[in-house]
């Protein structure tokens, strides 16, 4: 292509203030790689926008970023003013839904100058991907409340897994694990406790299984997934799971790696038919919003992702190779990492690395 | 009381091999604190049973074990010969459900002579309980399949928390942070992608919470929730989840502190109408099983649980106190460890040092 149009939404918080490092880098890598971007910026899916319409978005956004080639998306969130059911069902889901981005990736991946959590591990040692499917299962809109303030009183809702759902998640899968040169897959499961919805899960991945007979795949229980996790990071190629158990593991797997705070995500509709969205694994963190301290890199990463998905893997290497040059001097790390670079001071590191 | 009857089921696999030791140092605590113990040996709820009467456990299990004290039990289990939904939901979740257990209560505690998975931290650093609500939540047995084989197949399970399960496993929660010097609790929930049975678990937090004005509390999302586990895991006392989060956040936590090995669990019944099960967090581990290394200590601890909840503080006590000393000797330790001790020489050890 020879431009891509991107729909840019700050959102709330440090979305605002991470925005233009992830700018400026994407601007930096497509200078050099001569990949064209125009930038259309957006001011809803935010708390200011919601304050002055009363909703979070016009009624009119599907046409306003749907034709745009992808999304770049900040943070969006700030519980102490509006809760989470309207900042976040009215936007971040809705696009999940809507823009049918059914699958969320995220590398899980211990970087260099990003001290350990895990004793002894070093960067190198950890590098896989969780892939959850976005659409449907746990987060399901089908339940309700009877008895209402009795002691007979119950709620119940419904997970939900379809033969569509699951299969093109699992598909997205193997084909990720065919791609690189372990070829694992590890399904997350919970089929000895979840005793209609998982054991489906486990039949689909036998099934789709078939297809990719390259691939050397097993599943875990979701608990003691959790527990290799932290005892066996190295297992992992990648990941799949369920909306619940891959929102769990795409938390956790940056946090063994040291801190979801430069983690990125990429909310994907594979076929294309609707702009996939990309965003920091963090959200509008209200308690250090304004101070300028933010880290900008799950940004900035997430613009790698971004480019990567959009077919410009040079452009895309160039950012992940900068950020890794850039956590390595301890002067361009923001503080959560131990430095003691402001949040625009770590990007424009990050955008001269490029 | 003057005396306790103790159902014993050894089970399966590994169960057979830690349960002498389990019992071993028992006897040797009870001598010395002059309790008195009666022990009841079982062989149902065991892979041997079914095979030989093609069910896990007799008609009237509930008789022959309902009027002990308590069930002191090992594992069960053995996924290549027989299905999790027998083995499982026909002895242990059967036990949950029908004596009502309806407490999932295990330590989680980093332990002198365990290696720290977690940079940094030294024992006394991790120390706190998950208490799991056991009987309702996600694993419901209500749901069913659609259109099956077809392109339109759909799977549904609901999850299910009712008024009286959901305040009877936060009472317990609330009274247990209340006992400890911290007086801390952490609720985990999911309410905002969870959208309708998690905003009611939150609901009734804040209601028990009014009784137990002394308790700080807080909640967190499931997902970030465990990344606390890894990178903060100092600041827990309590934690409270339901059967799901529960599950998986009383094997992270283990995890956390090096190894499910030696993790003990109970399944309670607080109001004592029925017997508890106390049993390790381990499975039967048909892969190590038969060659007498096991690590005993999960069911040495879980001995130690059972006395606490007969009332037995002070043998209660001297077996984890004696579990201390043990790991703290490498030639006492078993190989998991990084010791030489077999299951017996472990187990004697720790009898020998209560
Ligand atoms: C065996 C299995 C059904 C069980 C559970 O998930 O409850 C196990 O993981 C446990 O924690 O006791
Ligand atoms: C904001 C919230 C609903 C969301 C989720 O659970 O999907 C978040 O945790 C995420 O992973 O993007």
């Amino acid at each position: 292509k020879d431009q891509y149009r991107i729909a840019v939404i700050a959102g709330d918080g440090i979305g605002k203030e991470v925005m233009p490092e992830g700018l400026r880098v994407l601007e930096a890598a497509a200078k050099k790689h001569r990949v064209k971007l125009v930038f259309d910026h957006f001011d809803f899916a935010s708390y200011d926008y919601y304050e002055k319409h009363g909703q979070m978005m016009p009624d009119d956004w599907k046409e306003k970023i749907g034709g745009h080639d992808a999304i770049f998306f900040g943070a969006v969130g700030w519980p102490a003013k509006i809760p989470d059911h309207i900042s976040l069902w009215g936007s971040l889901i809705k696009f999940r839904r809507e823009f049918d981005q059914y699958v969320n990736l995220r590398p899980v991946r211990l970087m260099p100058g990003v001290p350990s959590p895990l004793a002894g591990r070093k960067p190198g040692d950890i590098d896989f991907w969780v892939v959850r499917e976005n659409t449907e299962g746990e987060y399901s809109s089908v339940g309700g409340r009877m008895f209402p303030d009795t002691e007979r009183e119950f709620v119940t809702q419904q997970s939900v897994m379809t033969r569509v759902g699951v299969d093109r998640i699992l598909k997205f899968a193997f084909e990720l694990a065919q791609s690189r040169p372990k070829r694992h897959l590890t399904s997350a499961t919970k089929s000895n406790g979840i005793s209609i919805t998982m054991p489906y899960w486990d039949e689909r991945v036998e099934a789709v299984a078939k297809s990719y007979p390259e691939v050397k795949w097993d599943k875990y229980h979701i608990d003691i997934l959790t527990a290799h996790f932290v005892l066996h990071p190295d297992w992992f190629d990648v990941v799949v799971g369920s909306n619940l158990f891959g929102d769990i593991l795409s938390d956790l797997g940056p946090a063994c790696t040291g801190t979801i705070g430069i983690a990125p995500s990429g909310n994907i509709n594979p076929e294309g038919d609707f702009p996939s969205v990309f965003e920091p694994v963090h959200g509008s963190a209200p308690d250090i919003a304004g101070q300028g301290i933010a880290n900008p890199i799950g940004m900035i990463w997430s613009g790698a992702m971004m480019l990567e998905h959009l077919g410009e893997k040079q452009a895309a290497d160039s950012i992940v190779k900068a950020i890794e040059r850039t956590l390595e001097e301890r002067t361009l790390r923001t503080r959560d990492l131990g430095g003691q670079a402001d949040t625009s001071a770590c990007g424009k590191g990050v955008a001269e690395m490029v």
